[in-house]
């Protein structure tokens, strides 16, 4: 029997269910000591200079709010960032402090989008994009991720007012060529749109292919995540740079919601961003190039250049496969369908002990 | 000239500005030592013992992912503190652990209110409030803080969804009275519609009336901040309590966009709600006791039993008046009209070092 209070839920948070994927959750809350490839976080702790960091702002007393927009040495290292390794330049005040990407995205969202709007994402798309689409009740216009001109050509453009990727993508591993970026600028120049960048995955380039769309339309919002690069998933700490005047507009509207990052956190954004990764990011290539060995031949999958995730292909729907999976193999996968409009896709994260990724990619191929 | 991109914004986001408030903070930004009395947020350091627990938790890795709805612990320990402080009882899954009390009046709103949507506010209300029922496309209804059985008899309430209080009050310090929150109870009843209660400043209740309406109406949604009571505001920790459809749909809105709060600041929580404050209030109440002592007699004002502002009237225009004392006293207030409809008062904190209050006070009588 639905609870009588359901009727005072707003139309669009009523849409709104994260029940299937609950589901998902539920599955690994009964077992034990599962084979855990479902995970999208790294598999390594929070580099300990960032942890010193933290506890040495909280000990400097940096417990109280910071301005809305985000400590101002956190920004100017942030624009020294992108000046030099992303290539873009954009002063601290284009950038936006926030408490993770998801906020960011949510503030993008506030700030660009009403009914009637029109959004384009690739399939699969991180799942967040969806949902925050259908609360803000716009229209979601698809393409494949291997999107060329003539995918483009078939959008129908009206009302289009942002393009959203995921860039390394979360679910695929997949980095968006220069060519497609390319073919998005120019979609997005033509109907006047802004372009979201969610680079939170932009360590996780293992070709050394990775280019920030900043660098090629200057109508990009781009989100920088510290989460998956330093391993501080929990800390919740994430920057966006973009035009002024969508920035300023965020930042009004973080001020009546999220209010700032919490502070001691932006101290240690400072000290996580002067680290060299580089030793994380070749083992998460290795872990990588493990994976596409054993793989190779027999399941299909997208080109996983970036990200730590394959989505592979797999015969049957990938509810009853990720179902079999737990009962036959105490191993966890997440389904294609949360993130896809197809049913026949598992998400494979590689974010695990070599060990655990050993086991869980043994008892893949007997399960396939 | 209006930036071309301003037209990519969103209707509401468009509607919503904060220059007003920013230029009250430009105003201080240019002063060299000022006499501050504008400040929301206690003037003493985060207690030791809360700064120590979160350090701990970062030593013990507490940095990744929590589960969305805030670590059990937590919850558990304010479902107790809740039954023992507040007189009522909640089960653990009927509380959501958010990022500051901000962010969980968003997920209010995002749950409850759609365009058409009634919410009732007293006036004057925290300027959130407003902002957000502004962004939400809801009609506010007003009644006065002081409002008896005839005020509500007026209020039009078709499509009453929420009736939204800060209690004790910023920024007029008021608390409720039983009779007070009994009427709204009886409005809310009559209208099926959620009280939610906004209880930041519970702490600091200096003559021991303060009753959560929770105690009194079933469907209230009961909002608890870390920040004022802990002088934690800069770690962004707060709990929502209420009916269990309102908090799962809150909880599934949180995982698209908040996500968690931070990780280690949620044990930090627990440490917090051990810690005896009476110290503190006490010593708030001798800042609350000097100030009324000072201004009786020269300034009217709504009787502050509670939080830490005055909310007091004065000749002529606020705008007029804060500037005023900038220029001539080196003196920070913040104008009336940000919560108000009237412009003739000033909000004046009290959470400040004792001499520095002692100079405000003697600023302020020498304006008046």
């Amino acid at each position: 029997m639905k609870d009588p209070l359901h009727s005072l839920l707003s139309s669009q948070a009523a849409k709104i269910d994260s029940s299937e994927i609950r589901k998902v959750f539920a599955l690994e809350a009964g077992l034990k000591d599962p084979i855990n490839l479902s995970i999208g976080r790294p598999h390594f702790p929070t580099p300990p200079e960032i942890c010193e960091s933290l506890i040495q702002a909280v000990h400097d007393g940096k417990t109280s709010y910071t301005e809305t927009q985000g400590i101002l040495p956190l920004r100017e290292r942030i624009s020294q960032k992108y000046a030099e390794q992303n290539g873009f330049s954009v002063s601290p005040e284009q950038i936006l402090i926030s408490s993770g990407t998801s906020s960011l995205i949510q503030l993008a969202f506030m700030t660009l989008i009403e009914h009637g709007d029109k959004i384009l994402l690739t399939d699969p798309s991180f799942l967040i994009y969806q949902s925050m689409a259908s609360f803000f009740q716009a229209k979601i216009e698809w393409i494949p991720e291997n999107f060329k001109r003539e995918d483009i050509e078939k959008v129908d453009t009206k009302n289009l007012k942002m393009i959203l990727i995921s860039h390394p993508s979360n679910p695929t591993g997949h980095i968006y060529s220069k060519e497609q970026l390319l073919l998005l600028a120019e979609i997005a120049q033509k109907n006047q749109s802004i372009l979201v960048s969610d680079e939170i995955y932009e360590l996780y380039d293992y070709e050394n292919c990775f280019i920030s769309p900043a660098t090629l339309y200057p109508h990009t919002l781009t989100l920088t995540g510290f989460s998956k690069s330093y391993s501080m998933t929990g800390l919740r700490l994430a920057a966006a740079a973009g035009p002024s005047c969508i920035i300023e507009k965020m930042t009004v509207l973080q001020q009546y919601t999220i209010v700032c990052a919490p502070s001691a956190v932006q101290y240690a954004g400072i000290t996580a961003l002067d680290l060299n990764m580089e030793k994380i990011q070749q083992a998460y290539k290795r872990k990588r190039d493990y994976c596409l060995k054993v793989l190779r031949g027999k399941l299909n999958f997208t080109h996983p250049a970036g990200a730590f995730y394959i989505f592979a292909k797999i015969t049957g729907k990938d509810k009853d496969f990720v179902e079999r999976a737990v009962r036959e193999k105490n191993l966890l996968l997440v389904p294609g369908y949360i993130f896809s409009s197809s049913d026949c896709h598992i998400r494979i994260s590689y974010a695990a002990e070599d060990g655990i990724l050993e086991k869980g990619m043994k008892a893949l191929l007997e399960l396939v």
